[in-house]
């Protein structure tokens, strides 16, 4: 390759793709994947996909964009009580793309392959000449029947989410404007943290047993909780209650749940701003408190925010009010 | 929704999506596709992308830019020796996309998708506003311990291709070069046969079994057959020999054998032009003969067109001639 040139796709493979490949990969040289699935299990296939200017920023760090990329299809596995089996990633570079960004792509994306034991299947790259694209298509497996819809919930049910809501949402707000006025009473750490929210989400990978053995329905809140929510409880065919104040909120400790208490813009951000990658679980009474111990016992957060009901939809804001929302989720689209 | 107004994803995936969903889809309401292998089966994962103005032309009716998204995936798998179990569509949008392109390209994927027996489990849907992107990810299976690889050859296999090679690439040069003079001898119908190889490639999904059980590498002819023939000597650490005279040739009985055995420029677009979709398998000798009874016993011709060899890579021209490429294969990146 003369200097300057761009290595061709076959290179790009072997460089900085193949040496995250799984078994079933057969090291990235054959046109397909091989994956033996794990006897007694039924597979799970997701498939999100992210667009610069859209779902990140074009500047974004290439380490962050992959690892977000993989990331926001293992919260969908999560979700359905999946463990990871691989991925497949297909890649639309624009036409300015450069060896050095690439490089540093598939840096972020081999350290979170290995982080989720998340081997890369196969996939396709090409020039597409537009923004950077990315799509990836994730597998996991569970014993066989079990995985979780959205559509188990039964009135009565517990509603639980994971984590924490409203960082990313938050995150993206600083990164759009800057300095806003409502971050004054934020450190510097703060706001980083809230920033790299956005960037990296948190999938609560490690929760999928504990919501395979105890939700009735479940889903990744990906675009805002309150639309997700509704989503999640019309599958059912149920209502929903939902009380603002116990959505457990970014950065306890910090002057930021009493300014998201305090404004509703911020309410409103935490609550339909989405980019979470969290779960929300339906749980039946009798299985809250298994449920609750399943997620101690790896030391992951989970909190009963409402419960699915016989119909209507209520969001109770921090007093006790009403809520509505005109956009109860955020549309890429 | 409002005069004028185009719909949301949701409305999309209800409206021309979930009709084609298989029962693993879930009806595309849920946020991942279900899936239960065959038992005792291994399963194979292939993602193709294409990209507007790169694979096809911006446009081409969207019919047929679908059946050759899913086609171009269906290929590998026949190739690998599985039979399609479903896949998942990737479907980046430009800024200027339409409901009525949206609904025929939909209709065009429902057609192939009922055709192979290739149910849609999922997908996702974003705003790119780049070309329009499509990143299909299909997955099929075969009995656990045999899939085809393209490392399987030996010295002495034969080298059989699937169908016709170079319909394609000729069709390419009459859609952009309009009326070139080589294709005057041409009829209306023969012309309009080339054009629609480009459009709707015809994979050999049917011949799965017969490679499966009889061939000992294989591999799809995507790129350009001696560059792709080229990769499964190099994987199966053989040379190879390749007669041009025996390449099976688009339009029999039509002067387009002729000119293409006159013409070198045409010969190259065949040999080395892509886009063929066929089968390229090594079959050993003692397996030959049953491999080509189990392509008639489907109506689908296999040709032998050369042999893999100890070392060396020699391809012969029409009067023996020994052929070389300046570039093997078509690279689209």
């Amino acid at each position: 390759m003369s200097p300057g040139e761009r290595p061709g796709e076959f290179d790009l493979i072997a460089r900085y793709f193949a040496p995250m490949a799984g078994a079933g990969g057969l090291g990235l040289v054959d046109d397909a994947a091989l994956l033996t699935p794990p006897p007694g299990c039924d597979l799970v296939l997701t498939k999100d996909a992210l667009v610069a200017g859209v779902h990140f920023f074009p500047n974004d760090p290439p380490e962050t964009i992959a690892r977000k990329a993989l990331r926001v299809n293992l919260s969908d596995l999560a979700a359905k009580g999946a463990r990871p089996l691989g991925f497949l990633l297909g890649l639309g570079l624009p036409t300015d793309w450069r060896e050095d960004w690439l490089a540093t792509f598939a840096s972020g994306l081999a350290a979170d392959s290995a982080l989720f034991g998340c081997p890369l299947l196969g996939g396709d790259t090409v020039r597409a000449g537009g923004p950077l694209i990315l799509s990836i298509t994730a597998l996991g497996s569970m014993p066989a029947g079990t995985m979780v819809r959205r559509s188990g919930g039964k009135p009565g049910d517990l509603l639980y989410v994971s984590g924490v809501i409203g960082a990313a949402a938050l995150g993206l707000h600083l990164i759009r404007d800057g300095d806003p006025p409502w971050s004054r009473p934020l450190s510097g750490d703060a706001r980083a943290a809230l920033i790299s929210a956005f960037h990296v989400p948190q999938p609560p990978v490690a929760l999928a047993e504990g919501i395979r053995l105890h939700a009735s329905a479940a889903m990744d809140v990906s675009d805002g909780l309150i639309g997700d929510a509704l989503k999640l409880a019309k599958a059912s065919g149920t209502g929903l209650e939902i009380e603002a104040a116990r959505v457990p909120l970014p950065l306890p400790g910090t002057p930021l749940p009493t300014l998201v208490a305090r404004h509703r813009f911020l309410l409103d951000a935490v609550l339909t701003g989405g980019d979470d990658y969290q779960v929300l679980a339906a749980v039946p009474p009798d299985r809250a408190s298994a449920f609750e111990r399943a997620a101690q016992d790896i030391a992951l957060p989970v909190t009963p925010i409402g419960r699915l009901t016989a119909r209507g939809v209520r969001i109770h804001g921090f007093a006790g009010e009403d809520l509505s929302f005109g956009k109860p989720s955020f549309g890429h689209f």
